[in-house]
């Protein structure tokens, strides 16, 4: 198939991984770069994904009984003090606002990098009693954290996110909800993104500053690099003891309430792209897709034709799919390979030909293959078509992604492996010195202590100490973006 | 009927407007003072509101061919200083980022207070053709304007928001997205808020910084003092020039496109319950309102009692309606009194006489009816309630509303009528130290001129200076939030 002219515009996705992402991302208008180093212009298309991706997890914090607030993007640099690992972790990345109003302020403030400090504030303020609890609310909002390297929405400084925050009676419901709120992460990505989402605790290096515990889940991406797309913290009692929320149990005694925090953001747009696109651009899932189905007419010379296919997306949008025809003067070779760059899941195309003999061309963006198929059996086929897309992608991913995980035992092995754009699963010993030093050497980080711990070995394969029965972690290592 | 303890809670509204406001805010929940002066917390039962608004004009947005994106919250100073009256309008009340990621920056950074240059330095880069137009974007983003007076929703130094913005080929179609933009707010505030909207021209004083003209849509507290509630802005090519955004016309000329924006934000939630509240607290239109109905049992003692309200909850919601039992263990009285306060349209209270009669008591917030109504003719007779609620609502706001605009035709009565909670509709000569001086004596400005300039007469109420015929505007003045 000859290289189209879109295809030219976008860096070979074997050569240059990396140029390759930031192609797709500004040739096909999800975004464009800030006047401000670092920052992001979330254009139209994107935008879209990210409307998508708040309704489907929306829908379901609510119907989990969570409710949305809005909490002020400004607070005290002191409240950051407070919790002593939370400070540590980010205070090297805050932005803060140290004149307003035409003056000198006489407390510098932080604009949010995460809002546990702000929150609990509040929290200690509203909660008294059992009866209080659960609380449970999430926010819809920008933050910022001041990064070095950035690229569109895998890592800038400012972007767009929901974090929730819970509060709870026992240490049981927490780290039921802490769960629970991971397992939402993981049913959006995987039926919403067709994305597999690989699911595990974070090492005590790598866990969020303040939290007992975090767990992941992370992606995988098509040069075998891992993101961090989700997190669900178990914070302890860590920053109800600093913001002194308390309540009065069931006893009638004071208690420190239990919490969690949870949080998702426009990275999954990165995480998207990385999971699915190809040589040619993006390729969008249906469930996500703010066009499914694109409908081009070989020729805009046939008036008949021109109509046909205008009543062909009023078909389509009446059965509820996000249809659209491009009724534009550019050539339909033009539109094929725009919608392809695009990754528009479904393109519908209709030639003269087509027309008289009742039939239509529908090309799958995800696998290119092509079908005819009678124009009285759309209303039936196409979003059956999108269905069988939709679960084809997930199985796509899903081979791509185990074949890329790689059991060694060496710390060589496990070195090469990565380096040759894999995951490793080890054993290893839970030392985070081991694990700094392999990060500070390889620039390999682990990604997460797999659920299932079955199999372990009598070595570390990152340092080679020996381990006794049942000690270590089975562990999964790789390089992220 | 007697006080109870929520109207006790809540200052006289008669007596002391602002804390009755205040008091009504805090006590049921809406919002929340947060720790740095000037900001606020959204609280559940706020946000649910704010959602609420959002999503009406969410849809009316894209059904007129809008879509949203997302712009960074940061820029560099110096854009805000290209557009000379828009850097005068906002310098005062920027709040500067100088400080991140562990250093002082090189260039201080603004957060933005509106994203009109922002926007412009990236429509400057994607504007190239007359095809590239209509360009329609509109974002939901927090704002930051640093204020000296602050109060919950009516003015915080950050606030929620959306902001249209769009470009044009010609004039004429500017003014017309103008209109049709000030048009969608004043059917979102009458049709769904309940909100008589005042709608008119700003003065050029009063217009926004940068604008050839703003429009307003004005609301009018129960105090009779006015709030700015929704402005749309012809902007001309004033920004284009500013940020060299040029287009080839159909000609094939450079040609500077025409420009709008407009916005709404989280003061519609002020303009709400200054509208509609009274001595009991909140009155919610059943269109916003997060709950529509609650249905309370007299006793929790009978069990079959509990399990009809609870069934009854579930009827109601089937039919679409934001329904809630309240089965805590809070006295009956308590619960009326607490969604009184709250604003709930419609609460349906159930006895044990009540359900062996086959009947239950239905009460409207709005106007304290209360009506003895069959069980069986619920499923018709609630929606179709709710529907009365809100016309009812919004013909009541209006009349009063239309009683306290009053003509008068001399400054001693203009500041006389609006010091005694009015509005005044005036003859007024159109110059800018006239209103000026007015403001400054007497804290009353102009709040806009009306679309119909009929009946002007021949003298400026407000200066006294004799006009020529057709001379002078038709004004609204009145006192402001």
């Amino acid at each position: 198939m000859e290289k189209s002219e879109f295809v030219k515009e976008i860096a070979d996705i074997n050569a240059d991984y990396p140029q390759w992402y930031t192609d797709v991302v500004l040739k096909t208008e999800l975004a464009d770069y800030g006047p401000v180093k670092g920052t992001m212009v979330i254009r139209p298309y994107g935008y879209a994904i990210w409307e998508n991706i708040q309704a489907e997890m929306d829908r379901r914090f609510k119907e989990l009984g969570h409710q949305n607030a809005y909490f002020p993007m400004l607070f005290p640099y002191s409240y950051l003090e407070r919790e002593k690992e939370h400070v540590e972790g980010f205070a090297p990345e805050v932005a803060m606002v140290t004149y307003a109003g035409g003056a000198e302020l006489a407390e510098k403030l932080v604009i949010r990098p995460t809002s546990e400090t702000i929150i609990c504030n509040m929290y200690a303020k509203w909660v008294q009693s059992y009866r209080d609890l659960p609380l449970k609310l999430n926010q819809w909002a920008n933050v910022m954290r001041w990064e070095k390297t950035t690229r569109p929405f895998l890592r800038t400084s400012e972007f767009l996110w929901q974090e929730g925050h819970t509060l709870h009676e026992t240490e049981a419901e927490a780290r039921e909800e802490t769960m629970q709120m991971l397992e939402v992460y993981r049913t959006v990505a995987e039926e919403v993104l067709a994305i597999p989402a690989i699911v595990g605790r974070k090492t005590e290096k790598e866990k969020f500053a303040g939290a007992v515990e975090t767990y992941t889940f992370e992606s995988m991406t098509r040069d075998g690099k891992s993101l961090q797309s989700g997190t669900s913290h178990y914070l302890g009692t860590n920053f109800a003891k600093s913001f002194g929320i308390q309540f009065q149990d069931r006893e009638g005694k004071l208690a420190y309430p239990h919490q969690t925090s949870w949080g998702t953001s426009t990275r999954l747009i990165g995480a998207l792209i990385c999971a699915h696109g190809d040589e040619r651009g993006l390729v969008l899932p249906p469930r996500i897709a703010p066009i499914q189905v694109v409908i081009v007419p070989i020729t805009l010379k046939n008036a008949e034709l021109v109509g046909f296919c205008t009543d062909l997306n009023e078909k389509m949008l009446n059965l509820g799919i996000k249809s659209q025809v491009d009724l534009s003067d550019y050539s339909a070779g033009y539109k094929f390979n725009k919608y392809e760059m695009k990754g528009v899941p479904v393109r519908i195309e209709v030639g003269n030909r087509d027309l008289a003999n009742g039939v239509v061309t529908v090309a799958r963006r995800d696998n290119f293959t092509k079908n005819t198929l009678a124009i009285d059996s759309l209303n039936d086929a196409i979003p059956a078509l999108l269905d069988e897309i939709q679960k084809d992608m997930l199985a796509a991913a899903r081979e791509r992604t185990n074949a890329r995980i790689i059991d060694v035992d060496t710390r060589d092995e496990l070195v090469d492996t990565v380096n040759k754009g894999n995951f490793v699963r080890v054993t290893w010993c839970g030392d985070r010195e081991c694990e700094e030093n392999l990060k500070k050497d390889t620039a390999i980080s682990s990604r997460c202590m797999t659920f299932d711990q079955s199999g372990k070995k009598r070595k570390c394969a990152c340092c080679g100490k020996d381990l006794a029965e049942g000690e270590g972690y089975i562990t999964l290592f790789a390089k992220s973006y």
